[in-house]
């Protein structure tokens, strides 16, 4: 293994300390916001936000639980590990700022493949201007785990929590839902195709949007950034990480209150509706309980309505009512049926 | 396995789904920090800081490499965990007020085993008045990994960077070294002779307090309280996680500066001198090499040796030159030894 390594010109992780490793891996991130005073190479970070709230969003992606590196290139996962945590702050109505990445990793990978994952945070850091300011690489006996915490900020009037929705609000979900999954079945099968034939060279050009919705996920700092020039203020929000039916639940649950959701208005896209045929599923629950779509759902009050009409990106989904844990989906034949959900169940 | 889980009362993991684990493990978690907008439950945290600079801290402890359950109780695991981060907030002389804590598990792990856990980082968070805003928790295919992030704030002028350090400055340690590595020395022998026999009833009564500086450590925020007590400001501070060699090396290499350590003036126990002995090895070794202390390492300048020369916990090690990567240890025997390390290096 180590020969091959450096007949390939691969360097085995076990030629670094930690600190070299560091410095390798963030030696070509720059800081660029005014609230980092100091980034990497202290015991901590240090930031300035003056009187803002300060936003912080943390989690954690497992090898083999979050992702399959058999079709996951080590750029994308770097990539998508941010989006996942900006879009947890820009579900808060805020900006984020700063990111701190903990990478742990078996010795089977080299540094080449631990700078690709590099290269994807790089990219999301440079695309949604943020600064990386801290982390920790140690070894793990088993596979590459990615902890990343961000950090954002907002001023206090501005934030949109879960919990604000109120009676007739409308919901509004940004961009389509159910694509992410989908790319990941493709990806899937295709992965089971090359286990059989690894010559097969597959054609994925049908399914370009739909692969591009789960490998390189957007974070929607366009659509903060079109409240503030709109002078919106969602009444509640959250970002769609597990699927929209148990986002609607996170929301109604915590606002204390009950919804209508219209199954003709949830958007899923052309190239959705074109896989689903092919796998024979049903785009509104592909679309419901997909997840990994990153898009925000929030309510809004409805005299906001004439400021978000003419978006063609900004879906009305339905209503707020106040009967509580009365969550439904009205169904396209105008059936009411309780939107459930088992959240994300992992274990 | 499930049954005998069930024998002893004991809960699968996989019996709950994520929201009602995070809900479980955080329920007796209070909020106490003014600081602390807005807790657990929303996609991000809030914070509320005023005007003063944040700090952020964070990294990842991975079963196997960085802890062994077979002699670290699950709950001093958590305890110490968030120790660590602590004492990285405090080396840059601030208050730490804020945490996340990630898990990720195998499925050998019970809830009972997890709530342990969270007891020694919910004992921490009482004891050092921190509020636990935030985390996650996943199922891992390998054993436990704790990514835990630290939030505080200082002052911007009283913050102690690595880099500070000047010529002549004194170099100070708070407590004593080396008892924390050797208390580990300690675990693992007794977990070799319970390998072999695993009736034996081993007393440790002589060991209690190098086991518990490994089990149990503190971080040093007495230390911040007194600088602030006493007018004190650092120029240049450092945590000693990895060992007095490794810390004092990166306190002159940020700095650009020098140093001599006076090898007779390293405080060690006399319970590490005396388990020195027995385990044949040398105590300034262990001390200066040995990591896992806590201890504060800090300068100061000259003018404020006054106030700190009656504390019987602080020692004045050496001082500062200017003999840039001259970083020297005098021995007892008055040689000039340079000190060298490669930090920390677990691949």
């Amino acid at each position: 293994m180590e020969d091959q390594e450096q007949k390939n010109n691969l360097t085995p992780i076990s030629d670094l300390g930690e600190f070299k490793l560091i410095e390798e891996l963030t030696k070509t991130f720059e800081i660029n916001n005014d609230s980092t005073d100091l980034g990497i190479g202290d015991d901590a970070a240090i930031l300035d936000f003056n009187k803002e709230k300060i936003l912080v969003s943390t989690d954690m992606l497992v090898e083999g639980i979050h992702f399959d590196l058999a079709y996951t290139p080590m750029k994308h996962l770097g990539y998508k590990a941010v989006i996942s945590n900006l879009s947890d702050i820009y579900a808060m109505n805020g900006n984020c700022t700063q990111i701190t990445v903990s990478i742990g990793m078996s010795n089977r990978f080299t540094l080449e493949s631990i700078e690709e994952l590099y290269l994807g945070i790089r990219a999301a850091c440079k695309k949604y201007n943020i600064d990386l300011v801290g982390g920790d690489t140690t070894s793990s006996n088993k596979g590459l785990i990615i902890s990343i915490t961000a950090i954002g900020h907002a001023k206090g009037k501005k934030v949109s929590k879960r919990s604000g929705a109120k009676l007739n609000d409308l919901i509004v979900v940004s961009g389509d839902l159910g694509s992410a999954y989908m790319g990941l079945q493709i990806l899937k099968r295709e992965n089971e195709v090359f286990k059989v034939n690894p010559n097969n060279q597959p054609d994925l050009s049908d399914y370009a949007y739909l692969l591009q919705r789960q490998l390189k996920p957007e974070a929607r700092k366009d659509v903060i950034e079109f409240f503030a020039e709109n002078d919106i203020l969602p009444t509640s929000m959250i970002d769609i990480s597990d699927g929209l039916s148990s986002e609607i639940i996170h929301i109604c649950k915590s606002s204390g209150i009950g919804c209508n959701v219209y199954e003709d208005k949830i958007p899923v896209s052309e190239e959705l509706r074109s896989a689903c045929k092919e796998f024979k599923l049903h785009s509104t629950t592909v679309a419901m309980s997909g997840g990994e779509d990153y898009e925000l759902l929030f309510t809004i009050n409805q005299k906001d309505y004439e400021k978000i009409k003419n978006s063609s990106d900004l879906s009305v989904l339905g209503h707020i009512t106040n009967d509580i844990d009365q969550v439904n989906l009205i169904t396209k034949a105008e059936q009411v049926v309780p939107i459930t959900s088992q959240g994300w169940k992992s274990f």
